[in-house]
């Protein structure tokens, strides 16, 4: 059963099973203490902190083990902006950070804080100018704390983190980069101030992040601390899952290079064929620059969350940034701040070791689903009709949720002539993203959205193909 | 090898063991995803958290797993503060509450808030009158929170927390129970409003704490948050080490009453035995409204840091209050409230299972050990000498660590006459705990202390028999 989702959390390496198992035995005492369980368990915790340091490329006494990436970045965050607050409180941060940097943000925002939040283009990327320009130059205007991460865990494009991290330097201010998705493959180049990861991420056991922070960082841990990890992170460490993050990070850095180009090329077929083989497909994302594990696409006319339950039943665990998917009903940030197509959006996170006949059987699977979906649906032929009707028309999709006003949209186009308009009315919040994105990807100018008077959104589209 | 060290971490629980086995297979993926192996990790986690709350006496979703007791208990006083804000910000707390609980209250004042601490006995229960006074009648003088543990984890010692909840409950001041030592032991009786736990503390794997808020108490979540565990422990869930602490909480209740008597014996047999065998110790904590497992006492004339090195040499873990294994070089915060001897402090714990056999040898061994600590540091007889000399003496032990100043000072008590003084000049924090603590077990007058001229502290003892 194809699990296509190490994105979210990937199966245990076996060798993090190993040393888990291991640790259980000799790694359960109280590092603090004198005994020789206590001091078995300090060498252990030293040995995994030597091991983390290694891999993250800082020095041991840099680097503390949180409970979970999420836990990592929020102190370190939290820690940074307060170390700096004689500087300033300004935040800068990408718009498709993970969530737990923009609630951080959020956080820091209701605590009378500010936040500045640096666009990116179609492919996911920040500009490092258009970054650094939100820098500000020194002054009572320079951000106190910038964040970015390696690379996107929604689509899997690499951040130009090594040229943001030297405008960093050059400006004075902090960066802390959010490894999560990229550092089992490698370290980040460049130089950082901070880095936050989590081991689950890389085949290490739930329950471990670690946070990074290098010397001469000015850093204040912000909330009661206590005598553990530097003071940077309370509570009796979660040891038998330290050591087993630890060695499985070793272990997967060691097989990245080979297991990162094996999985490259499976993701570079995954690119090329699904627009070959299913139509009014999106593949969004950097196809260079990016992590080699990682791909995700939109299928015009298909709902997010149903795609994901038939592809369940066939056996393929994918996530997805559609709305509909969503707790909130609304659609990822990621996909929105790209300006990409939102429906039917799935993501394929391949974990090491994925066998390529079962990405084959994923290829010839999503046709046939995303044609069952579709027909479901009723979604519309790929080609407009000829016979044009009156000059403009009016959709009304109000309380339809995602894809079906991009689908009735589709359906009218081609009852307009040439020159004529469609308004789609709707109160779905993926309509806003997915509009424009039909629009784009369709060849069709999108004019621009008012307010509806019955409540929703009017948005125009004008026929120009 | 026998490992008496339970109140800092046990032994994990063959159940645990085997649950998290079983569940580092079937509970690695996000339990927040909808394919199969998120739904099969959210039904282990919502299996362990009915089992926890069931253990508790709470309902499920009442109870969110924490990455520990710490931050269990951290999330739970900062959360419980700003949901009752309009009320006001004084917090109560037990002079002897554990340091993560003391470390919240730090924090709470440092941004401004009010802390009351209520002081405890000689046994270390705090008196229920006066916690109940400590709350405040109404009116804008009325605590936000009051904090009481189960039972005190250096001592023993339980807390009246069935009637202080009670008072609490009058006052309309929800309490929040540290229960991390006795959870394993049975529920926390009575009408407490917040519970917090660690799972490490009975068996369970590191890395998980409980913390539970009944409905009706008002909460609000400090820092950055996420969609896992209400809202109220953000990141990702450590599933597999979830699900072993609920089996072991369950396991180890089954166990509980009958492992719970052995030991109770097994530490009165320590309780009576010790004062017998070794002289000038004072035995701490309540003799009978305790913990089954734990018991601690203090040898005069010893320093803790070589009785302990000296035990686990014989192959016996112990930890100990005393300053000089401390990090600080203070003595235990708990033995200082308590007013009792803090030098040589030794704390035993037996964890589930402890061999009868194990007790008896450390009773054999214990004697000798603390013979030889004594030896080496020329600790005085036991009776004063007879022949007196000048009406006072003055003890110079400025820059000498616990236990010098008090041996230095019942070297010198029997060259006074009866009615004549010693005055130990020190600059150790221990002393202040300990002069008057060998006073009281001496049958001595501890007149007072003042500040010495030359730095430190002068301490005045009158010879009274």
């Amino acid at each position: 059963m194809p699990y296509f989702d190490a994105a979210s959390a990937a199966p245990l390496h076996p060798v993090a099973r190993q040393a888990l198992l291991a640790s259980l035995d000799e790694g359960w005492a109280d590092p603090a203490r004198l005994y020789r369980e206590g001091r078995r368990a300090r060498l252990l915790l030293d040995a995994a902190r030597e091991a983390a340091a290694d891999a993250v490329g800082c020095r041991p006494d840099e680097l503390v083990f949180t409970p979970s990436g999420t836990r990592a970045v929020h102190a370190g965050i939290s820690g940074a902006l307060a170390g700096r607050r004689r500087v300033g409180n300004r935040l800068v941060v990408s718009a498709v950070e993970h969530s737990s940097v923009l609630h951080a943000g959020e956080s820091h925002a209701a605590a009378g804080g500010a936040v500045t939040e640096v666009p990116v283009g179609r492919t996911g990327a920040v500009d490092a100018d258009a970054f650094t320009a939100a820098l500000g130059s020194g002054g009572s205007g320079t951000a106190a704390l910038a964040c970015l991460q390696s690379a996107n865990h929604e689509v899997g494009t690499e951040q130009p983190v090594a040229e943001v991290a030297e405008a960093c330097r050059a400006a004075g201010v902090p960066l802390l980069v959010d490894a999560a998705q990229s550092l089992g493959w490698g370290p980040v180049e460049g130089g950082w101030s901070l880095l936050a990861a989590s081991a689950h991420k890389w085949g290490g056991p739930a329950g471990v992040g670690l946070l990074a922070v290098r010397k001469g960082v000015r850093f204040a841990p912000q909330g009661p601390s206590d005598e553990r990890e530097s003071g940077r992170a309370p509570g009796f460490e979660n040891l038998p899952a330290i050591v087993a993050a630890a060695a499985s990070l070793r272990a997967v850095r060691a097989e990245a290079a080979a297991e990162g180009a094996r999985l490259r090329a499976l993701v570079d077929r995954i690119r090329a064929r699904v627009p070959e083989l299913v139509p009014d497909v999106e593949v969004v994302g950097d196809p260079v620059r990016r992590l080699p594990h990682l791909v995700t696409f939109s299928c015009l006319y298909v709902d997010g969350e149903t795609l994901l339950h038939e592809l369940d039943r066939e056996g393929f665990s994918v996530s997805s940034g559609s709305s509909c998917t969503s707790s909130t009903l609304t659609p990822s940030h990621v996909l929105r701040a790209m300006g990409v197509l939102s429906e039917g959006n799935v993501r394929v996170s391949l974990p090491a070791g994925t066998a390529e006949e079962d990405v084959d059987r994923f290829l010839d699977v999503l046709p046939v689903v995303v044609a069952g979906v579709r027909e479901r649906l009723g979604a519309p032929a790929t080609s407009p009709a000829a016979t044009p009707g009156p000059d403009s028309l009016v959709v009304d999709a109000l309380g339809r949720r995602c894809p079906i006003p991009v689908i009735e949209l589709a359906k009218v186009i081609g009852d307009v002539p040439v020159g004529g308009t469609v308004t789609v009315l709707a109160d779905d919040a993926a309509a806003r993203l997915d509009i424009p994105a039909w629009c784009e990807m369709r060849g069709q100018e999108y004019v621009g959205e008012s307010p509806a008077a019955g409540g929703g959104v009017a948005y125009v589209v004008r026929r120009v193909s």
